[in-house]
């Protein structure tokens, strides 16, 4: 089918591409002649404007958006006046899915279809494909199954289980048509907010690992320093590359982040090259918000947020209210 | 290789299957008449007692005990009067790794070796191979290593990457020699640790998917309930079942774990057949302990392991206390 | 001074009541006859309708709401059209802070002064006085002071050091000017944060207390249960009420919600009158709301919080996913 | 009555302190002279060994031992020899109740009883008296009761309620028998570890307050950070001292310890003196295994000693992991 892309970063340039490789038309718009220049290189066909982008299109369209989250009101804002009726927009960023609900309820009174797509797969996604997790309406999502067919092959591995029901059969696809506006994004949401928790799981126990030697430090004693009781019991120097990739074949914990993990650990098993400044970039912090509006506890994904943020420094007021007490009540003067 | 396995439940019954198969010879005891006869089954010789097996088997023997952890240092004092020095006893269950440092000094006396196998794949390794964690003696290993190879055949995916370390090749057999006396249940404890922070993030993010139609639900409006702020946000019938399947195929947080939550979810998606009380069987524990210990934070695989206390009702006192609290100062009546 | 007081309940007729016995010239209404006359009996004067109320003031006037946070815009709405420039609304009650934002934007284009006031003390705060933190135009806190000291007299304690500045020197009063429209109840809401915080502490330990004689019981040894590794550790039967009451004399961790966890406890030492499902009122979840958006971490808050959606079933999906996951991979069954 | 002091540190020295102004006899040793002086100077009766102390005592003796719990062993063995049967043998400091347990055992066979006594209060406790949860012989506490009372006094409030029980009453002396030998450590273990969740609850709610100005900042907008999404609602400079100050005045939260807090922040609002650096010495990890092991959840109390732990940047390994996985999935490049 005939498809329009607005953004060619990383994302959105290994979308055009296998959405060319699939033997579909690609129009393809970006502010940058390098990105563009790439895009050519991959079968698309250029064009210098998101206007002149809709123009390139027969009726009805169907635009993808792939911009940060933050630029999608303005682009949508610079599209609206070239599009008709039965026109599709679809954005595969990482909106929040509040503004999904808005932006739909804007382009029905002109008739277009708003989709909003959570695209999970990264970097990874232009060889294994896409996942792709869908919210709007089912006449739009019908329009551009060809595409997202495309991007989201499925088929990995075998669906799960033999008494599958019908939904899940669809969702082997590889895509999944979620519910009305919004809900492309808001499972999208959730499985970021999953992913914290995952990638903190692993991250917590291999620091374990890690300090399985803290018997073999010499410890200064003294009364502001809970000695380690059993040093005999921490003796072990590990080999925490080789860990991940044993635990990669056979193990219950296996998993895509795993096979990451392992990757990274290969060609560096002390990480030395990264500080541990972990960003993070919305959809984690709108996962716990969304836990707590409905009431659901969420400690396990609540922990891994927090976790990103105190390796930024952000707990350090509280640190120093806790030692301005510790020096009030006990007289303990920090080390 | 010719090797004597005690315990025939669930486990040791498939790892005698995969070493006969394997073209191994298993000298098999269990107390149960019914697991000795399957494991004969399976081409396994039976015997009567311990004491048997170790005679059954030429030296240096090699005799896997597979039993509950509570049952492992009965079984090692009946055998231990009949093994002679350079025998390795390998206890394949979930120990806490305390015992294993223990115990292999006290059979190095008599010169037998200790191994610790900490063992990954639950029933699903029988077919696909286990994931084996060893700690002990280096020679003791390479003894057992064709029973190993057979056990834990690795290669279900490619080694971690291009550059990785001789360790880790080592490791992509699906077999690990971790270190000394203890470090195989020491790297299998913090295995299960993960694996319950793994799944309590999964668990959470359902569970909020669960809660997406929050908004639709008639609320009473009283003071001694938090009102959902913005109700139309929370409108979502989600199909969870066929979520986790589309989440399978491509999704960066595709796990074995998913697998099974998957295929739980397709045939049943309310899971109506689980009351919900999550038993845990130690190694969580002792994760936590041991990050404690050693001074490192566990935030995330704490919170796992008190969502099962809390799934069992142990936060009841704590949370009467909080009742009364609440009555104390704001003369509020529970509902 | 003369005030209206809009909301006649527990914290309003207290308030009533403290504000008339420091010379005040009360004018009241609430919906209930009961409630209007009890505060009759406390020396107020009664009205029929909230622009009565307005009518019998003097400009400028000071009218006080202290109704359900629910209910305050409709209270707003039926008061604006009576009220002048110059005259000043307090809401007293528990105001998310954005909605002060908005109303006091909403009010200053009639010239009508909006402040919002937290105020905590609880049914104790009749006899103790309240603490009342501020939001609003500096001209109407000066104008109601002589409500504000009367309601919160301060001094219960000496104030916080010699070296104290200024502002801590005012705050010793027990009111507090926070800032602008809104910050009253900010600085409420994390107050709320805080206590919920505060609350869980206690209620932990207390259960960690009430178990110290889990090594008196027989437990089933069987595999679904991480059985208690040391049981003559937990050997003891404490009396926790006395304990209470003890740790209120002398000790570091003395608090007024200890006062009234021991009152409780001193009345029944297993707390067998409550069920323990804690209800939570909004400033909880808003405070770990607020943590999330300014990125910094709140692990202890946000626990507190859970405990108490945890108290009320809400984990309940999360924890059959668990059970079907173990089920899954282990073949382990619920007890 | 008479007693023995061995240990004249900061709480050793101001036990003593009270003890002669109380009318007792106290003979005191340090390995210090100048405390040993500045115990003279408070009416003591220094010794030049822990031999000549129980020498200089008669019999039954009490002494009293208050060292660091990593000595407390070798102080013992040094009296032991000394001591005779009806001797009472008072640790006083931070030991593990285990230890209790043990020596208790240990010495029986001599006669000579052993207390545990867990001690709070701190620098402060001089001038208002300590708390004490004592664990050991009733008969043995007994003998010593006339120091008890005069080290805690009790009596600073009066009683929890009308309805308290005998217990409650007697715990309102200040000091309690809570039970056999490691009952007083056992209790204050857990003492310390609600001290710390309440410490950490007060710091992150601090922590929002000091960050409610977030809105205020100018922030680069880029994919690596999650964006405020509201700065509207971050826009207040709030005078942290002042409201910890009003808050002590009133309000339900206030506490000894925020007592502290407001001093702390009187005298810099920025706490800019402390580097954040939080030590942790031992009973807030103990009373978190102690829940594990009896399998009660303590998220509240787990969080606030990790927060301590990432404070001396034990989380940076887990850190590093989170990094590695972000740029392996995502090609996200650390800020």
């Amino acid at each position: 089918m005939q498809i329009g892309m607005i953004g060619l970063g990383r994302m959105g340039a290994n979308m055009v591409r296998r959405l060319t490789q699939g033997g579909h038309h690609c129009v393809a718009y970006d502010r940058s002649p390098e990105a563009l220049k790439t895009a050519v290189g991959y079968g698309a066909q250029a064009v210098s404007s998101p206007a002149e982008l809709v123009k390139a299109l027969a009726p009805p369209r169907a635009v993808w958006i792939m911009v940060p989250a933050a630029i999608v009101d303005s682009v949508i804002a610079q599209l609206k006046p070239q599009l008709a009726a039965g026109d599709i927009l679809i954005d595969g960023g990482n909106s929040n899915y509040h503004d999904d609900i808005r932006r739909a309820d804007e382009l029905k009174a002109a008739g277009v279809h708003y989709l909003d797509v959570g695209t999970s797969g990264g970097v990874l996604g232009f060889e294994d494909g896409y996942c792709l997790m869908i919210g709007g309406d089912t006449d739009a999502v019908a329009l551009v199954e060809p595409a997202l067919a495309t991007l989201a092959p499925g088929g990995r591995l075998p669906a799960g289980g033999a008494g599958a029901a019908a939904g899940s059969a669809a969702a082997a696809l590889g895509y999944l048509h979620c519910g009305p506006a919004g809900a492309g994004h808001f499972v999208k949401m959730v499985h970021n907010g999953i992913e914290y928790g995952l990638m903190a799981a692993y991250a917590e126990g291999l620091n374990v690992l890690r300090h399985a030697d803290a018997g073999l430090a010499a410890k200064t004693a003294d009364a502001e320093t809970a000695p380690l009781s059993n040093p005999r019991f921490f003796q072990y120097q590990l080999d925490i590359a080789a860990i991940t990739e044993v635990w990669r074949h056979g193990s219950i914990i296996s998993s895509r982040l795993l096979d990451l993990t392992a990757a990274a650990l290969a060609k560096d098993g002390k990480l030395a090259g990264f500080a541990g400044h972990v960003a993070d970039s919305g959809e984690g912090r709108w996962t716990v918000e969304a836990a707590i509006e409905v009431g659901v506890p969420a400690p396990v994904l609540s922990a891994a947020l927090y976790a990103r943020f105190e390796s930024r420094g952000q707990a350090d007021f509280a640190n120093k209210v806790l030692s301005a007490m510790r020096l009030g009540f006990g007289g303990h003067v920090e080390k």
